[in-house]
């Protein structure tokens, strides 16, 4: 897995700068996991999102143009991840994904849910046993098209 | 992939009386995605779950015997998934991974968020420009040990 | 790569009946294509058109009530395919994907063009130095969404 | 995967000059997706068609050149693709590859359709419930010889 | 590797009568490695052909029938073979095949040479110092079509 | 794929001094697919074929002696190719591959056809259908030694 | 596999100053295989700890709060190791694996030993017959959740 | 993954007879682990061993002989385990592998440890904030000879 | 890996009759290792041999012919090998791989070993330390042919 | 692949010496494919031996002391090599991989032969015929341990 220049570039600026994601979040007006994505090139910005998100890092102009180019996705290379935290989300798929499969066509039909008209959240959850990650998935229901 | 067989035994005699996993969920008093999980036996009940599931279905009690268990879990082939719902959540682990992993880390410090002390829940959310799948995951933040 | 049973009892019918897939098209009412891809259980029926085209194949009523799951698509093995004919779209992803994403982002901005609601038709363009096979594909534009 | 030098070179004129893929095809007299295949390195040019592309772009005759010559081809490394707007084509191939074969044979007998006499469009269809990409691949049938 | 059970009994039944390629050769009127396409399935014949073979080969008519169907083709694994004698077309492939694009490209120009317009044939050349295989093949040369 | 630096070099200057294969051939009196092969660093040649090669081309004496090593052969990743030409040999083991084993056998008994004693030759066939390649591999039959 | 550059900074100061693991443990005031962990950048140090590593080695400051971020973790590609003496671990999984899963669900119930509630320890046993190298795994028990 | 058919007979003898390993630890005078492997047929016992071990679970002297044979090990199919127990093996190995190694290396110098002259053993460790597995692993050192 | 069903009948008769690979070099007048070639179907018999070994073994004049059959080689599947037993000489090619090839070539020249004019002995060296194999591998040195 | 760097500089000093395995043999007095082993990174020698062979090759002491390291073994990457000559022992794994372990645990037990104890030779056998190549392996067998 290769990090793209600019992510680095624009990591190395947000650590100087001493700002969080959630800082990030407040500037640019759009959530954090999704400015993250924007940092890590799997999201392009508009020009307006693009500005504020580089001036805040104290970037200059021409890195903002580059974020608004749609991107070569995929931030991992085409195999099972070796990273434990995101290795979870596989397993969850090998584990879960035939239960939910079942139950969103149980739900909603034959279809899928979008991962492009699609939003995910990161929260944390405070517990005294100990705090959790909550992870808020939505995305819109594509039926499958009869012609 | 292979099924189980007494996965195909759960769904066909889920089938022939009726039931939505829902009214499973009423019945075993357990959310319907794990019920589901149970019945891919990617999941085990304890005796009192298992038999009031397979009550509800109508088959022996041998079969109730054998959701207690703990499987050899994975319900996919180990490698990339072929079927387009559950390719999504491969898709958005390549896209999201990185940006959740720097938000989590930012949030929790270095740690994981735990597969195993972790819920699921498939929601259905009604939108007039189309309908929403919502997928909520919670797990525990684990931290790494040193020692 | 396995076909499934009712996919092998469907084309048998099919053939004895020396029915082709464009008198399917009538008889169903959606395209040929459509149809094959009911039969390969790539797709799932509604009952009536499933009651339609097990009628027409004098398969009894149980087969189309199976036809309406949503079934486990992909009817390839999760692999780079050997058949010839089937390959050649494999080529034609590899030697002109890159291509094709730099338009289509020039043209609709960053996003993809849906596999779910799309359709596929296969036409015969007569030319005097050899036959064409001719592919439309149709999918809508699905813009990434910004959260 | 690497995008070659060259590649990098030519895209980095053409933003700067403001073209676009559709205003090279004014340019060389070409498709603009068969434009973009020289430009990725998958097609090669003829001298007179690599010049007019190299002009419109302002850079050295040496490029156009290089553009004559035969590449090694395939844009992406062997496997299965992350790119969720590459995948899909993919995804297509899974799920329709065995239908649209079906079609095929049926319509033309055993044979392909070729991937190198060969052409490809992408085109904008307007649809007021969303925009839609439309595909039109259109290469020769080669039937298998005997001998 | 799965070979198909038709093979098997073609096979079998050509041991039975001790007929050779050579002898299929003669009756079908085919060359000998292309009889033997046919007969691993990897080759459809005309109705006439698959008649004379199964006839010389006492078999039923119903398995001529079945000869005429394009079948899914590629007799091994999707991936480099263990078998030694077949393997060596592999490692031929790895050592000349940039050798032999480069001639090619130099005789021909941007194009590739049909594996569908295209026949082999295996000789054997008799030499005091061991006899050696000759295989020869010949294959349309396609030149890329622009657009 | 790495193409090896000599490779480029050699290529460079057989491209600046406007040699073909062919002309190499009649230079270092070895067939242009070998030569091919020996620039790719796929063969290796002895001390007087590397010197008239070189200085054919104007390269330093210290290039001649680095064809004279024997090179670590493979001029492929470990995989299945992605380029259409010489996939097209991939295809050909798929799909002729257990005909050709089974031919072979008939001939000659248990054994191979070596890939080391053993030569390639690319001709072209004029065909007022469209020019043919053919391609005649000779490699002596090794029969498999019991002892 | 690439190793870090800041790994190989840290060796290669850890081998001027000619001290062992055993000696880092004494300073970090953690066990060495997690010292040697934070070295691969496989673990996370907080401040003190890395301040305390690095002031050892005599590096400066800035590498120090490199070490406290949380990396990107898998010290070798996602594949099966090649190196003999890891290999033994892939082995050890494939011999015992599924018997070290039967005796865990006997004594735990369903669930799974974390690997990051977690540690391991590498002791030298001495023993004439030639001395053996003891690794103790200790991870906290996680049962599956219900919910 | 095909578990053998005598291990399938000789688990549910186990269960039928309701014994635990620990229970077969007594019976046969070696550890449960081991008798897990045998049982999964990763190990060969002596016909001693297999007698005591066939007979406390009622079964055919047959079966005892067959558990004397050494077996092709390997309980999984050669890939990454999807079975998040048996996974997280595979997660330390890629984590601490390399950290393991500089280890041993440091304290034994260039060798391995056995994994044949080997033995593992899974231990409860109780604890108020959550049951431990501890699993320790000894294996004979071997220094790499030099010849 | 799925063993042939003609290998299982020959070993079971084998086991039967309580004969050693040694026993059965004396009957065939071949040596043991190529007899276990032989029953594993990896290397064929003339008739002679395989009536010697049918005849001694007890079983029908049938099993003698298909032994006489050029087999579809490769015991293994087409991966990396799980047994431990075999997995090392997958490791000594790792290993040493590179050095052989080096040693070879300054002993030789360009070329190879054989695989198929080669013999392979298996021997028991005892020693007081613990007894050794040793294994003579001896193949004829095949030159790269130039033409 | 990549060789290594020192790997690089140790070669291109024996070729500038002119030096051979056999006489650098003599040198350190080690058989000539354990010092090639030593050059290639894939055995470690102790500072004595290290110094002998880089004196003889005319390099700095550095380079001793980094032979002295134990390396991360495995010169090939974790697939089927492409090389013929290397390629030529996986073959031999393949055919004759199972026939050994018989040979072997009818001779030895259950067990493996060691890889770490181990031995290899390369001898050129004069023969008329053509000479042959001769490989000796020689390692401990290593009975598997109970516990």
């Amino acid at each position: 897995m290769a990090i793209a220049e600019i992510t680095k570039q624009l990591l190395a600026a947000k650590k100087e700068k001493g700002l969080t994601f959630e800082d990030l979040e407040k500037v640019v007006g759009r959530d954090e996991t999704w400015v993250a994505s924007v940092i890590y090139r799997q999201a392009s910005a508009d020009m307006e999102e693009a500005t504020k998100l580089v001036t805040a890092l104290g970037l200059p102009e021409s890195v903002a143009e580059e974020l608004t180019v749609p991107p070569l996705k995929g931030s991992l290379d085409p195999q099972i991840p070796t990273d434990p935290l995101i290795y979870r989300f596989y397993e969850i798929m090998q584990v879960y994904g035939m239960p939910i499969k079942a139950v969103v066509h149980e739900k909603f039909g034959d279809g899928i849910m979008s991962a492009i008209d699609f939003s995910i959240e990161v929260e944390k959850v405070e517990d005294p046993k100990g705090d959790r990650v909550q992870i808020i998935m939505c995305g819109k229901f594509l039926p499958y098209k009869k012609w």
